[in-house]
């Protein structure tokens, strides 16, 4: 209990603007804001694991809309919504009536008197997913001014097409806990490349949140693509000015090879060339359906070029004493398990297989964090409150 | 505090035979039993907003199962069953094994054996969903006499073809809460009218639920609609006959304008005509896709020629004192918004739109009220007990 | 309360390796293990019908696996999580990445950061359903052992392609609380034969399940089908096996009227040829349709050779008195009703109709026993905690 009363003080010594807020992109939330969310996911995560209740809610909704599948994402906003109290409400648009022609605005407030929580996924159209989300962000903010909503939800961002903050918050917690804190992070290198997939149309919202964050924290963040798989250019020159602020570095290069050398960290996944997600946002705003067939057959002649961008064990020596960290959103391409040639080879995947399953791990409380903070004014008395109750989640266990 | 104290003992004054019945037309339930409805939704509304937890159950499912479409009366009945306590479980027909054959009798006691309240929307067949919902009705009736069920659930009508009792009862509680209470209402001259749209098949039970609800508070009730979209007539008779009851007044005519002079509320919304309703509900039956083509086809071409029967300025106008509340169940077909032209001209919706959204905020409240008449003997002193409790819905908050 | 005590304290003296531990196959349980299952239903029912809330759980995810439709055991699986207090959330493989080709014990773990119980229904696929629930198995297991997951969730079969024991144990305990105890069963004749149905390919799970299970309580067990229905080789060796060890009898016979000569029960119900199961395995897995449609054909005109096989009067007359109880797990084609001709004649089954639907009703019951027995260290310490406490279900009821 000694650690879990630290992880409070130093919860409570974080100043933040979270409470009543979005978490729409990391960009636009402070260091200290960073910090406080991964704390209070550690704080959940600690009381969970000794059978304590981090119960918030005595009832609520925590509503998700998915405009692309999911399951990791899918199952961890469940188990943090659960884990705090709230019932997860699927909006599926295929049984509502948006297809009706209801605006944005009015489908905001009608799902959302009763609704503490919302989580959007909305990957699939470049320059779309972030759009709507702050779209749907001031449909909320009016809906409560105007006296609609009797108080106003908090929007996190599931997956856009700009950034995926669950995902990559849950990387950094894996790393501050692999490496031991956040401080041992400064100077660690971490490749994030792109990588050889079989599969087509990939969002860039992955290694563009991973280029984001990282280079928060005076990480060497070095960024590798063939020509033509650049990311979107704001998102770039973001990493690049987080770098000079936190003493860090952010460098592009060409070849897996160069990024993989002396690196602490590897992060091979494959994306969308920001040219062909382009093309396929229009295609598919026209329903184009031949269109998008020729398309993702271009896209594949195009990606099949690369085939060598494999994180093979030959690549895996560059690094750090041949022994960097291999990371992954999951699931992975795995040449000869989940595809005949992909993004990694077996045995690389299976050395590191635990590490990225620990690492999904700690989404749920990624989430849940976001969600304490973003609805309770002081999160920090909310922990003490919970240890003080002392009510087990599971009883008589 | 004292408000709440007030409804309470109204609550308690108000006779009714609610517990232990269902809720599936309006014109079923005495006076005081709707003033209960409403008043109780006010007090689950009050506990809310104060942060006090009115949750009755400890555990319980709620089903749901919808036959038709729906994002605000799915998302209220979700709302609403949470907030008392119980789990929404819904019956997807297509994910079961209803097809095989199975009887309604069968079905209504397999999903029933813990489940504390079930809600159907059922809309699309006329003279076929109410029926539906006593078949239902009557089978759990059975089954909890014959020992099967240790409990009856309530059923609630979540829309039938003859009546949408959460949607006219939220109207109501709007229209108290806008004039000030439901003696206010008395005289005020509501239009109810048909209102042209370019889709097609909409049920004819928002316009029956308000012309047979409005007309027990003695309102001047004016129905007006195209030749040939007139509605079921034994609920017009219901209507006249509230009117002469309640010392209201209920009349028919055949222009938007009539109806709109003077008028207090316009309610002005798209139904289909009764006779296609009626060849529609044998061509589903049949599942005749050709015949129901040729159907929509005439229809659309039947509304077309009543594309001036829209809400714009100039009809406004004739309303008392150029202001009457615009009412709307949402979403509405608004010109230029959400199609070409439709029920409401863009401004006129606009000018209303936060208070159609108030009216849509009333519904989970409406439908907690239901469950938990239906559910509890004595819902006053359930209340009580809540505020003397004081669980704070969320906490640390 | 008294009744209770004594449930309890039989509970307590059963022992049993029931918890931490999965419950797939009734032959992998002892006597003993399903007695406490029995008993530990019967407790839980208890309660519940006396307003005492069972809740075993603050908050935690109950995760389910259709791979087929179900209605029963989906709200049967919903109604017994909810009541000790997971949240359902299911799994939809349509609208996940498992597509991807991901693999089982990724799933597995991914599902399962947070969630303490997974039910599983996986009964199309002869020689595979079992063998997943295996594999899954494992992968929780190891999950759990290399940190991965901070429990090791139980798994439930909700059906797979050897048994359907939650289908089998709720019957089970409707015999004995029909028959008076277990011990009443001993020497009690059933007959579990095949009948006609014109639908097809039904799982073989429900007449496996009821051999291998009421073998083992010294019952005489008659199995009737007609030449070419065999059921699966070794569960029939079990069935052998267990009615040796328990004093019982197991006998095969390839007509109706044998089996329900002086039968106490009978349970007629249709099920698949055991080398149709095999080749449309075959065929499933290629996704070959036509060969599907082919088979089907085969099926259906092999099936309506058999059309005598009908549960009717002059064959149950033929039963012990008269007065055998019919047993079905619902839904049953029935003659007239559901299909032109089917497994029972109309008027026999609306004889038992109630008896059927009790049957049912103790599914819900027996899945929550087998979450909780699987969960808790000792279910009779905390029954006696849940009477001690008694928190209401449902209050000011």
């Amino acid at each position: 209990m000694k650690m879990l009363k630290e992880i409070i003080e130093t919860i409570r010594s974080l100043p933040s603007d979270l409470h009543g807020n979005d978490f729409l992109l990391t960009w636009e939330k402070s260091t200290e804001e960073l910090q406080k969310i991964l704390w209070t996911a550690e704080a959940l995560k600690y009381l969970r694991d000794h059978n304590i209740s981090p119960r918030i809610f005595d009832s609520g909704l925590a509503v998700s809309i998915f405009r692309d599948n999911s399951t990791r994402t899918r199952f961890s906003f469940a188990s943090a919504a659960n884990l705090l109290g709230l019932q997860v409400h699927d909006m599926d648009e295929s049984k509502s009536q948006i297809a009706h022609g209801e605006t944005v605005r009015e489908t905001a407030s009608m799902i959302s008197f009763l609704t503490d929580v919302i989580g959007i996924r909305d990957d699939m159209y470049l320059g779309a997913g972030h759009t709507y989300m702050q779209e749907f962000s001031a449909a909320l903010k009016d809906g409560f001014q105007k006296g609609v909503l009797p108080q106003r939800p908090g929007l996190i961002n599931l997956q856009c097409d700009l950034d995926h903050p669950t995902q990559s918050m849950a990387d950094l917690l894996h790393l501050k806990n692999y490496f031991g804190s956040l401080e041992a992070l400064r100077g660690k290198k971490i490749a994030m490349t792109w990588a050889y997939s079989p599969s087509y149309g990939k969002p860039l919202s992955v290694p563009q949140g991973i280029i984001g964050l990282m280079t928060r924290f005076g990480m060497d963040v070095a960024l590798a693509f063939p020509e033509g798989y650049s990311l979107v250019p704001e998102i770039t020159q973001i990493a690049e000015k987080n770098a000079k602020e936190s003493g860090g570095r952010f460098q592009t290069m060409h070849t897996m090879e160069e990024a993989f050398a002396g690196a602490d960290i590897v992060y091979p996944k494959s994306w969308a060339p920001l040219s062909i997600m382009e093309q396929r946002t229009q295609l598919l705003k026209k329903n184009d359906q031949q269109g998008l067939t020729e398309l993702e057959k271009t896209c594949l002649l195009n990606n099949a070029e690369y085939k060598n961008w494999e994180c093979d064990k030959k690549k895996m020596a560059l690094t750090k004493n041949g022994s960097a960290l291999y990371m992954h959103c999951l699931p992975a391409d795995i040449s000869g398990v989940s595809c005949e040639q992909g993004e990694v080879q077996a045995h690389v995947f299976e050395k590191y297989r635990i590490e990225t399953y620990k690492e999904a791990g700690y989404k749920p409380y990624i989430i849940a964090s976001m969600i304490a903070n973003s609805r309770l004014p002081d999160s920090a008395a909310a922990l003490e409150q919970f240890v003080k109750n002392g009510c087990p989640r599971v009883s008589s266990n």
